[in-house]
């Protein structure tokens, strides 16, 4: 709820906004929550999981609609078709989201689909934005980004393999791509690809080219769906897709021929906001079953009820503060987002995107632990946020390739520090000289510039 | 300095304020750490240790006034005599301070000092305040806090024993305090005595009274002096002193018998934020020095200079990543306190206590283990912030007994969380049968309420 | 492989035992680890994964009797039907079972039967073993163990509520059970099941009895099949079962009535032995798929090979630590078994425990954040063998539990340390005496016994 | 006491040997542990500590003597000054040893005199030993070792700088060392110095000579003592020695020029694995004073008394593992030693290397934690126990120099384990051929070899 919004991001937060994201709590907790599991029952058992669409979700849709809740992802200023809310205020409103399987498409602020818009309207051409857009803003298909690939250190992108060759006014496709999220939804009508169009390109950077690809596009396959641990995630679903001699339009590619990254990084920091926010609330909602487990009158262990037990009001405690520690993170990016775009806010990002999965997990895990068998199986929805969450040390990059950057980029400050310290224990040399202190006799070495080559 | 203000905070920050963090930065930076080197060689060897304040310390005092920098703790608001800065920006001016072993009091900002200056300034009577305060104000004299004592457990206060009894006009006082910090000093004039005034009253928290002792009152002896590791942190330290019938007069009592539980927990707030921002301003400092270590082009073990290996770029993104999260707690902390009073911060208060010097302390051992043997010996500052910082997860009570205190809180919201998750289970049955699904067939067991007793 | 025995073990492993333990490794390898595959195709899809069994696994059974390798867990000397290998040699064919899904099973070994052919030949009467252990040892019906109930705190085993009266010649039984492991499996023909006999009785463990219970009787449902992480387990799985009136003939109580506990106690050591060891040989299987990841050339994100990365080395040491440690533990604990008997080998067994899971999972994580993406999902045997074992945290009992009983008996210890230790500071004040020095000016304290109470 | 050998290990320790643990475990509770406090009082205050050793070190020399404890750090069969001891036997000897202060000096097992009497018994003329290794042996006089450097990754051997120049019949020695242990004993004798003799040799392994230098020699200067977090060691103490034009006779090398690496790789497999195990000792001491604390009837934070708080419990049984853990690893690598010699044993000594001190440190910090301010103090062996094996993960190479050199032997299997997978692969391919299954509709995608490549 709004008045939970910490104190030190509080007076950035709009009275609109604030009463969205009371509106967006309720909604979920009240609405959303409960449907998880009419979802779960209504995607049903075997091949039918992949053919249909759960009826509570449209259900839900226009609950949404009507409330105001859609598409609330669209950053103010950025885009016409925006709510109006800053990257700090849908952020709070994603950790609502998070709580919830379903509550993310019901607002129509689910990922894929929200960076795959943020990229059509931010790149597309007005013939794009309608025949896409349009829909998708509209909630009627959805879409997937297919840019890893099996065969290769996706982690790094330049390696993507799947080519991309001009023929006539023809791009031709060919190659592997997986963790293509959404693809199992019978809705996916669109695929934002990344594609290899330039490979003798000098600069590796512009070797890619992001092109429009319909699902239903001949010479398209779903090889098969991965599973994430034993969940399906079904209908949406991770597929492995094969292309073979797939033809699109030419004036289907996005921006240009070559600029790839260049759409794929715009694409990337506000999403990485939004994940953390819905993994925050996942562990809110974690820990609030974990509260209900410790406070749970039949359940007293050697005649103690958990809560009573100091290990586990420790895992409450920390979970709390990892949790709180964990948001002031993600909205401090927010907010440099929102102040001076996603350029300026690569460390805070960076910081995000490292930080929230580990905390989650850890907190999840806890949950789960205090519960012992009903956590890990489908009496809580705990095991299964854990297994969505653990993707997410993985997606856009392993968590390693992202420290390593945030490493060098932190050390790039390592020559202006070795001058201040250096320039320190020079001032300490010269402060001996005036007080007469006889520096050889302090045993004081390499605090002081007592040799020319300190 | 200013410019690095995390941009959460930054528009609460005045612009004066900002100036002065940038006063204190250069003052930190070019003055005092400098200093540091020139304190430990004055003051000197052995016995002589205890006897004199080092000279540079009373010079940097002359510069710091100069520069408008003296008892900027005091809040504003509360205190005629601040400066007029908040516990937000005061709190961004000691992460600088912590920088240094003598920046603290070189602006009369150190501790004790500070906690007990709020003490008198808050509860003394004018008489005390013009005995005491007035040259604690001025830095003429330094003081103490005597609370803890050597045979009880005493991170539960309730359990201190120095003995307090009236006696015609005065009180006697009889029994042992340790980890008298600063009475070590020569400087040091007066104690702030935490006794036991009423050892039968039914109300625990009512037993103690809060006394002002003049340090050279007779019947105190100074048994030792006590290590921090290895270290005395002359001529400061912290001693073990034993209370053998001490006469002390009446009025010299801080608000009235009774009333000392009271008096203690006001200090306790804004002190956390100036320990937890210093510790923070250690870590950057840490930070710093292991980056000019692993940037040192005559260090380069097995070809490799420290910089290029992976392990230790994670150190530092870790560190980078660990700092910036602790410090946001901590301002949210101070902002809160500045905001509604320290009464109100009680869980962002506890927040910053628990999590910011295990994290200092993880940030310097990394720097130990990257410089090695320098490391860990006199050559850097680090082995001295480490065991200096080790003591704050004891001090004011141990870790252990603000997360227990913390996880019983979280847990005061079990009823609440479990009250909200019955009725969205309730919610899901409703929604199975209005859209005609049998519960029992889909396995989702614990996820609905099946039955009446869930 | 025999010749990787940790030295500190080998010369209690005899050449027999070798000589097997080296055709299990074997088998494993290139027999069973292949099978697994095909028994993830032949279970298939659906409900008919509970219908019927893997073609692959009996053929299996057939191989692994020709090579000898049938029912090894029954220790030598116990059992007239063992094969004759000790706890510790039959841990070391266990590590390599569990490398493989199908292993364990092929050779009879699996859990739950294992445990419950022990019940059986320690406790069972002639008929009994006739009718259950017999085609239990042939490996032609399988069995469950029933043990955990869905509504206490089934860590305390005290609280089981499942009734069981005595109806004339029969026993009655009432409730319900879950986490029923290999209740799903058709071959599945017998429930050994504890049930509380004797509420009343005043020592609450004698309340409870072991009985034989048909998996066909009438009056037992099914009602679904838990998840693990998403993973169903079939066709063995882990069912929720209600007993509704169920008529068990009286003589298939095992021992008598009120002797639950002392069934279940002896059933505890050697299959935690077997457990331990089993996510051993699942972690070496981790590290070397992880080996292969990181040596892929065909996988090199931003120009090095993954096994260039200090980062993952440190991984690959650190697993390669942990998993030697952990062996070492399991070993002495077989070891202790072997020499004394279970009873007197509580803390070893207790630290192989807790041990063991938890490194395991960290050794498997790993290696699926190595994978990345093919780590989470079905590409690799990792995201199934996390699940799998995360559930030994908290089977027989949460590891906190087992944390908190290894704290008491060691603390157990505390007087005697105590007493030593004071005798100790005694000594040193005599020596003190002896030497000439005054205790009291040397500041040290609570070293020396200086005062009566210390 | 040799009861308390883990069973693992126990049949390899010979009577005589479990008659001499008993031996040294007596003295060391006995007489040892209380002598430490004595032996910081006679060490005394300020430059007396460097100018005279404590008296009752030698009292304990002679009752150590008469007790047949002496010397038995020299391995059986190795050197016929032995007392006939295992590495084995003396690593359980040596648990001991490591909770005192003083004990291993007692005994003449003390570092780094063991190391050097091993180099000079195994390397040394028949002159060299009569002049040092005699009276070293005799415990008449001390030792150092001057290996490393301050200017340079000392982690790396090769860099070493101090420079050896054959001037006649004399080498002449240049340069500074540091971290000189022993090197502030007034009865340090004489330095085994490794020095650059042949800069410019193809073979950087063999560009450095060992040679032997009286501690008198005229032309090395002790600049200053380092202190270890605040700890000076004194007597012992940590050298930071200025060599100028040191003269020394030419035969007065160890084994020949270019052969300094040859020696002291010889020295450090037995040296770890006394390290190991007397930071085992230190830990064992540190759970021991936990104990002592948490049974303590006057510290009863709250109500409760340590002992009943969960969190402590877990510290102790973690603490409890964690040690036995260690130990089996430790053990493991001295029978190692013992079986083939440290050649063959540079996994195992490298699992100890890493594994202890890092555990040590954890146990001892607990204990800190346990016992607040009297754990960061003198009151407590604990603080100065923490600094001591601090150093260990620095000493002879910093951890992550070990866990990278781990890794990468780790890793040499990678090729093979590649093959086996694959083979596995391949072998799942053909049973999907035998059992008809279509490998292409199962999913299991990287789990079968499908295609040639994989």
């Amino acid at each position: 709820m709004s008045d939970k919004i910490p104190i030190i991001a509080e007076n950035r937060v709009s009275a609109n906004a604030k009463k969205y994201i009371d509106i967006v709590a309720k909604f979920v907790e009240e609405k959303c929550i409960p449907a998880d599991a009419v979802f779960a029952a209504q995607i049903g058992e075997g091949a039918s999981r992949w053919d249909h669409h759960p009826k509570i979700v449209d259900d839900l849709k226009i609950e949404a609609k009507k409330l105001g809740l859609w598409n609330m992802f669209l950053p103010k200023g950025h885009y016409k078709e925006s709510p109006g809310f800053t990257n700090l205020e849908y952020g709070l409103m994603a950790e609502h989201l998070g709580k919830s399987r379903v509550a993310s498409e019901a607002c129509n602020c689910a990922a894929p689909d929200t960076g795959n818009m943020e990229v059509l309207a931010k790149y597309g051409t007005d013939e794009q934005k309608k025949q896409w857009l349009k829909p998708l803003m509209d909630g009627e298909i959805r879409s997937a980004f297919l840019m890893t690939e099996p065969d290769i250190a996706s982690s790094d992108a330049t390696n993507i393999k799947l080519s991309m060759v001009k023929d006539g006014n023809e791009w031709v496709l060919n190659g592997d791509k997986w963790w293509s999220s959404g693809a199992g939804d019978p809705r996916c009508k669109v695929y934002i690809v990344m594609a290899k169009s330039d490979p003798g390109h000098k600069d590796v950077y512009q070797q890619q080219s992001v092109i429009l690809v319909p699902a239903n596009a001949p010479g398209i396959t779903i090889n098969r769906m991965l599973s994430v641990y034993g969940y399906d995630d079904a209908p949406h679903g991770h597929g492995h897709l094969t292309f073979k001699n797939v033809r699109v339009p030419a004036n289907n590619i996005v921006l240009g021929p070559g600029r790839g990254f260049e759409i794929i990084q715009g694409r990337l920091g506000p999403g990485r906001i939004h994940h953390a926010m819905r993994s925050i609330g996942a562990a809110e909602r974690a820990l609030d079953w974990m509260l209900m487990r410790i406070n749970d009158p039949s359940k007293t262990p050697f005649g103690k009820q958990l809560k009573e037990q100091g290990v586990i009001l420790e895992w409450v405690a920390k979970s709390r503060l990892e949790i709180d520690a964990s948001r002031l993170i993600v909205l401090n990016a927010a907010i440099q987002i929102d102040n001076g775009g996603a350029k300026t806010a690569l460390k805070e990002i960076a910081e995000a995107k490292i930080l929230v999965p580990t905390m989650a997990l850890t907190v999840i895990d806890r949950a789960i632990q205090a519960f012992g068998g009903a956590g890990v199986c489908q009496d809580t929805p705990l095991a299964s946020m854990w297994a969505n969450i653990r993707t997410l040390r993985l997606a856009d990059g392993p968590d390693e390739v992202h420290l390593h950057q945030m490493g060098r980029n932190e050390n790039k400050r390592g020559g202006h520090a070795t001058k201040v310290i250096l320039a320190q224990k020079e001032t300490s040399r010269q402060l001996f000289e005036y007080y007469g202190i006889n520096a050889a006799a302090t045993q004081l070495g390499g605090l002081i510039k007592t040799r020319a080559k300190l």
